[in-house]
This record gives structure tokens, sequence and C-alpha cells, in this order.
């Protein structure tokens, strides 16, 4: 199933170590950002690509909730969309709101991803995320997303998800 | 000029004596978070909010330097918007290339600000912002933005802008 998730991810660009596995399953994979040069993938960086393939595992087999654990179960958790969502209740009302059964949900695919620590406990992570889905239950989308995450006991959560 | 700016900022919420301080000055002010019950503002939000407000002045002095002293001067600081900007020195060039001249800069006004502080040293901004353009010159423009800030010893500075 992972191997799936790398495959279906077809422009991730983050660091040389995450790099070079992806494009191990995928040619299409290419480094982008020539502001930032290959460089050894931290844990950390790689920690959070896995918090972010997760997410987009779980969207695809239709589990809301398991696409919400990479959010801190926090009420001072903000989702930044066309609204401003706050606290982790909120944020799972609305996407189960939102996404009401696994059809609305499409396919999700994020592309692009770049870790950006800031010191050992909070990093953003920025990317592109595209959904497909049919025209009838509102069509697909693109956009950006930032997220800022933070290192818990439970690993890196998501504190902030400001998705264009 | 402080007052001016606080005239001119329609709709903002931190926190309590943000709030007063607003309410005596616009009777327009008033709370809408709900979850967050008026509380002491601390320092912290204080000077925050006073970052952002001076970015409105001086965007609206036609002062893109000035609105840039927001943004920390790093290689590492990061603006998303249409594009993802990477560093001081391009989110410079690029605001400068988009606003070449103090008419197509419009007025700029933001409102609704809320700071979240993560801890000592980061925090979150979020809140609305409204560029009133004449039509000729681009549009006027709404959206929300959040902010990641970081204490150094220059004051409170953006590292992370994701302007929708």
């Amino acid at each position: 199933m992972q191997r799936c998730v790398w495959q279906r991810t077809t422009r991730i660009v983050i660091a040389a170590l995450a790099c070079a596995l992806l494009a191990a399953h995928n040619p299409q994979a290419r480094a982008q950002d020539n502001d930032n040069p290959l460089h050894t993938a931290s844990r950390a960086e790689l920690d959070i690509v896995k918090v972010v393939l997760a997410q987009e595992k779980a969207w695809n087999a239709g589990d809301i909730a398991g696409y919400l654990k990479a959010y801190k179960d926090s009420p001072d958790t903000l989702f930044v969309g066309r609204q401003v969502s706050k606290g982790f209740k909120q944020i799972l009302d609305d996407y189960e709101h939102n996404y009401p059964d696994r059809a609305s949900m499409g396919t999700l695919s994020f592309s692009e991803l770049e870790t950006h620590p800031i010191n050992d406990t909070y990093a953003i992570c920025i990317g592109k995320y595209h959904l497909d889905r049919s025209k009838k239950l509102g069509g697909g989308a693109d956009g950006l997303f930032s997220y800022v995450l933070e290192k818990t006991p439970e690993g890196w959560k998501i504190i902030l998800d400001h998705t264009t």
C-alpha cells in the first residue's frame, strides 16, 4: 500500500533521501527547488512527509477520521480555507459535513512537498494538492497548502492548515 | 498616526485589551470569536498586532520596503500566494514587480486579526485583508491570510505568509 501512495504522488520535492526513494518508484519525480539543492533529509523531514502521505492514503480510502489524525487534537488547531475553522472538533465536523460520503471525497494527490524545519519542535510543510472528482459531485480542485506542524508525543501533528 | 491606523481597521478581534482600544476608536469593532472569550491580551499579541498594522500603514503610504520590514530577512522566509516565493529577497522582488507604483498598490485594510501564540518564540496570526483598487489597475481583492511569526532580536517577524 505504501508503494501505491508513492506511485500516485507525481512530484515530490523534499530532499535527497526522499527524492531518491520517490525517484525509484516514479521516474517523473524531479527536484524543482533550485534554491534548495539536494541535501540529506532529516528524520523530521521524512517523518513529516510520512504524515502527509498517510493523509493522502486515508483520504483515498474514504477515511476522514484517519485523515484527521494528522491534526493535533487541540482546541487551538486552526484550519484556514474559505473560512477559518478553530479547534480539532470543528475541523472534523466541517470535513464530515463537506464530504458526507466516499464519492464526494474524490481522489486526492499531494505533490511538490517541501518541509522547512523551524526548530526541533516545529516545522512548516508546503505543497500542492489535486482533487480529482466528477463534475456532478462538485468537480475537481487544485491549490496550495501550508501546514505548521508540532512534534508531539504522538508524532508530528498539524496545528495550522491553510489550504487555498 | 497610530490612532489613524486603529480607525481604519474596521473589525479587529484579538483580545480584551486590544478590543477595548479598538472599540474606543471604532464602534463597529466587535468580538466575533465565540470560542475565545475576551481575555487580557498578552504583550506578544499586542506586539504582533502592531507589526500587522504597521504593514497596513506602510502599504498605504506606498512604502513596499516598509511593508516588507514585517518579514524576517532570511532565505528561509516563505510566501505562499498563487505561487510560492522563497526567501526575503525573492518576496521583496515579487512585491516590487507586482506593484510597480503607488497606484497599483491601492488601499489595503486588515480586519478580524487574531493572534495565536504557539510558545514564547513563535505565534500564528490570521486575519482578513481587503484591497481597494480601481478596475483599471487590476481591481480590488478580498481574502484570508495566515502568518507564522518568530520573535527575533528585531521584534516579531513573519517567517511564513500564506495569503489567499
